[in-house]
């Protein structure tokens, strides 16, 4: 790493434990009795306290945000390129706090936690939680940190439903939202395609209906096939083409079921990663919080009613080629909003990488959002 | 049935065999040493024999093509509503053969037949078969039936990409070919979406490197999956929310990982209908024969000159909401046609139907049809 880099990371970064006594009230019905979230924060809290930005995490990612870890360099936030000393984000000016969502598998309480109440694994028994409770479980950890009132709430795909969703259960503690790839609730196809993911986990023999640890195994199978479809819904079919297209892994075809094409490679390479490190239990229960994520449906499906309470300022971005999230679903966001006269900017960014284009470099993209930030610097005065 | 469906169907029709005892050599620089392929026809062959039509077919179906089974009346063709007396394509007019293809597994020579070198069952031996192998013996059967040209070979998707093949492969022996809802090849994208669904029926324990009927078992767990990745990729994004949207199963939410959503149900219902009749091995063989189509390929990614060969008149219709082979892919297609100043009819088909839309009943799409072949019944005096 060098001088250049060094000034723009904001690690080295060390996670930390909240640990909350006071139980849970759960979507399902259910209680959590007690839990611990995993976060980690870059920059400083002012005296006032009024610099906290909450950035929230997608399907696979965690409480790293930004920075790296000092015993392990290469470890670096999956948003490092957006939040740091000089970026988007400017951790100079801004306390910026990532945290991994219960029921997660990167530290927060979750289906490999030990459940108190049996000493064991929680397993499959892990109550399948929503957005709406992770929010809740991150006011707590604001109030832990001491913090009343985010300045913004940040996130892209899922995590940008979880700034939508503190906007609506939170109004009075979030002053912005930064919704990047969202949609107000997924498409029947965006189920269809988790309910394929799921299934190929659920019915991995090694599954044993989630209790897999009491067996001592793992369903890396189904995770595999999971996250190859979960992949090909992150990539734009034009990035694919451009990256990959009908590239052969050598020069002639073997005709059989190996490896043929580049994208195969590539598939199974990114599917063998992910099935080493990631919780099947945990997949199972984010797909389901994607699924139930829909703020409209307690107002019989109107938006602009479900966003009455959002009192926060809004940046939208959407990404052209994203086929998962399209710009029309953020469309019905900015509607809602206008139809409520909020504070809303809308960007849609011509970028060829698709829904994965909000974890990417792109200048434009990123001098929008870091534009968007000045603002509300200059709004608390930092 | 009443009347008028009875004037319109081409059955009672029944499946006959015909066995090829001259060997076959395949794109993968084998032999097939003899194989059966079973084939229906519909209408009559008239003396000068050129009022023959051949319809491939695409990924799951078969050579019951129209009609029905007298024995089991519900079983009806794939394109009963295109094949038939007073259809699009008129079987008092024409002579329509349909065939099952090599490595089916609908009675013609494929992984679950008898290997005569062996007396064992093909299964994971049988070898892997390509478009170009699947026309060079569809040629055979037309001698055997004493068809010398067809007046056209049609199909949809990858029957329509036989059809392609059909006019660089044999250009002497078809007079007209009609491809509908085609690409000239698959997209990285496409080629990802049929390795996920190999990697789901590899994986499975019960596939047994593709010996399965040496266990006694069959992939279905794999296969189900397979399957429901397949049917996302027919439908399209709007016609999945207008058929499915968000609705749920039951008034409430169960918070757990069974049916949730009709999308769902659907899905789970499609998938365990194909586990329980369609063959793995034939899966994985049509699957990759896909992946492999790529006339061009031979002529340096050139379509138009590996089409200069083509001498059939042409029909290619797309479908607007097709995302699996986008208008855009037929677009090349007609591109090629034309660089070579071939005579093509080109329809984009306003339907909301996606990728299936070749397969269901739209006025207008079905009017298209029916002129062009009306036009072929003029030039050949039926």
């Amino acid at each position: 790493m060098d001088a250049t880099n060094h000034t723009s990371t904001a690690g080295p970064v060390s996670p930390r434990t909240a640990h909350f006594d006071q139980p849970l009230q759960l979507a399902n019905g259910t209680l959590l009795p007690a839990y611990d979230l995993v976060y980690e924060t870059y920059g400083s809290l002012n005296a006032e306290k009024t610099n906290a930005v909450l950035v929230c995490h997608a399907l696979n990612a965690s409480h790293h945000v930004a920075g790296f870890y000092a015993d392990d360099p290469q470890n670096v936030g999956w948003w490092d390129n957006m939040i740091g000393p000089g970026k988007p984000l400017d951790t100079r000016r801004f306390f910026v706090v990532g945290v991994n969502n219960l029921g997660g598998c990167f530290g927060s309480t979750g289906p490999q936690s030990i459940n108190p109440a049996t000493g064991e694994i929680w397993g499959a028994s892990f109550p399948v939680v929503t957005v709406e409770d992770w929010v809740s479980s991150q006011a707590r950890l604001a109030d832990h940190l001491g913090i009343r009132s985010f300045a913004a709430v940040m996130g892209g795909s899922l995590g940008a439903m979880q700034a939508l969703s503190w906007t609506i259960q939170y109004p009075g503690r979030i002053a912005h939202a930064v919704v990047i790839a969202c949609a107000p609730n997924l498409s029947a196809q965006n189920i269809a395609f988790n309910e394929v993911a799921r299934q190929a986990i659920i019915s991995d023999p090694d599954f044993y209906d989630g209790d897999y640890n009491r067996h001592d195994t793992r369903p890396t199978r189904g995770l595999r096939v999971a996250r190859m479809i979960g992949h090909i819904t992150y990539l734009s079919d034009d990035e694919m083409a451009s990256k990959f297209g009908r590239q052969l892994r050598r020069d002639k075809l073997n005709y059989n079921f190996g490896v043929e094409f580049e994208i195969e490679s590539y598939l199974r390479h990114q599917a063998n990663k992910f099935s080493d490190y990631f919780d099947a239990n945990t997949y199972l229960r984010i797909t389901r919080a994607l699924d139930y994520f829909d703020p409209a449906a307690p107002c019989g499906g109107n938006l602009s009613l479900a966003l009455e309470p959002a009192s926060a300022g809004f940046l939208v971005v959407s990404f052209t080629t994203d086929w998962r999230f399209s710009p029309e679903r953020s469309h019905e966001i900015v509607k809602a909003l206008l139809d409520n006269r909020r504070n809303v900017t809308y960007a849609e960014i011509d970028a060829p990488h698709g829904h994965d284009a909000f974890l990417l470099e792109d200048p434009r993209y990123h001098r929008l959002v870091a534009a968007y930030f000045d603002r509300i610097a200059q709004e608390i005065g930092v």
